[in-house]
């Protein structure tokens, strides 16, 4: 997959917000569950499964959590995080990355509510340990290949913040091979 | 998933080295990719699908790479990494970080190499390019559950370095609810 060394680069296919969303969203349609990514206190980075949100993705990831689980205080510690979700038989590998920050936000919280996370919170959304995670994505990359030939990558965050072209993402190891 | 917080706290089920590898072995079995995230220069987990050794784990995990990859660059001015399978059929999410260091070793190598890397490397272990990116895992967590309510957790780490049972690892976040 990305061992690739050699192709030709990736072509700047999402090069303004709104293509690179509309593009993640694609990949994120019928995925339910992706790998949330934080650095603990050692510098490791740690992941776990986390429900992925099934409204539609605006450039912002919001995930359920408890104030006062280890993922949280890792994040009010080191806002860095990525998030993955893949289709092995589809040969779909999405990697995220962004700052993550900690939000009380209730209307937030109805608007994203779902009946699957009573298992977790079983007040709901009163819950007094209910918080949320909010991810803004800085940059993404997807490869999807029967045989792992691909690269697409896209960038975000410049596009995000100025309307500009992203520079300075990808490289020569992000390959389009065919 | 890892949203959980209420429930039985996971047994040590895995306090000695040889029981917690031979767990990952059997995890990883079927397994062909894997996402390796690394840390960039601005603190960002990056992740990337990679091909999942087809032998035997014993501990340490090995991956092939081009020397002058993103990641090798990133493993060089940071180890600390992580690396997460999944089969989502299955609802099993693994999660495992380590330290990480580029090696240059032929007989590894040769041991390692399978045909499926020529796409990489055509000239197979002879490429100059070519490294091997050796992580010894410490840590590693597993989650299986239809529901997602599971959390087997296990660590490496002490127990790898010193015989004795893991500790300050698990956490209320880890959860075993079944």
């Amino acid at each position: 997959m990305s061992n690739s060394r050699e192709g030709v680069l990736a072509q700047d296919r999402y090069t303004n917000r709104e293509e690179a969303i509309q593009k993640l969203r694609d990949l994120m349609k019928g995925i339910k569950f992706c790998m949330l990514t934080t650095v603990d206190d050692d510098g490791f980075p740690r992941s776990r499964p986390m429900a992925l949100q099934q409204t539609e993705f605006d450039g912002t990831l919001w995930f359920f959590t408890g104030k006062s689980t280890e993922k949280s205080s890792q994040i009010k510690h080191d806002q860095h995080v990525n998030i993955t979700f893949a289709d092995p038989g589809d040969h779909e590998y999405v990697s995220a990355s962004g700052r993550a920050q900690l939000v009380d936000d209730r209307k937030k919280a109805e608007e994203l509510w779902n009946p699957f996370y009573k298992a977790w919170f079983p007040q709901g959304v009163d819950d007094p340990d209910l918080t949320l995670i909010k991810v803004e994505i800085e940059q993404a990359e997807y490869w999807d290949s029967p045989n792992g030939a691909v690269t697409y990558l896209f960038g975000l965050v410049k596009a995000m913040a100025t309307g500009q072209r992203a520079t300075g993402i990808g490289d020569h190891e992000k390959l389009q091979l065919r």
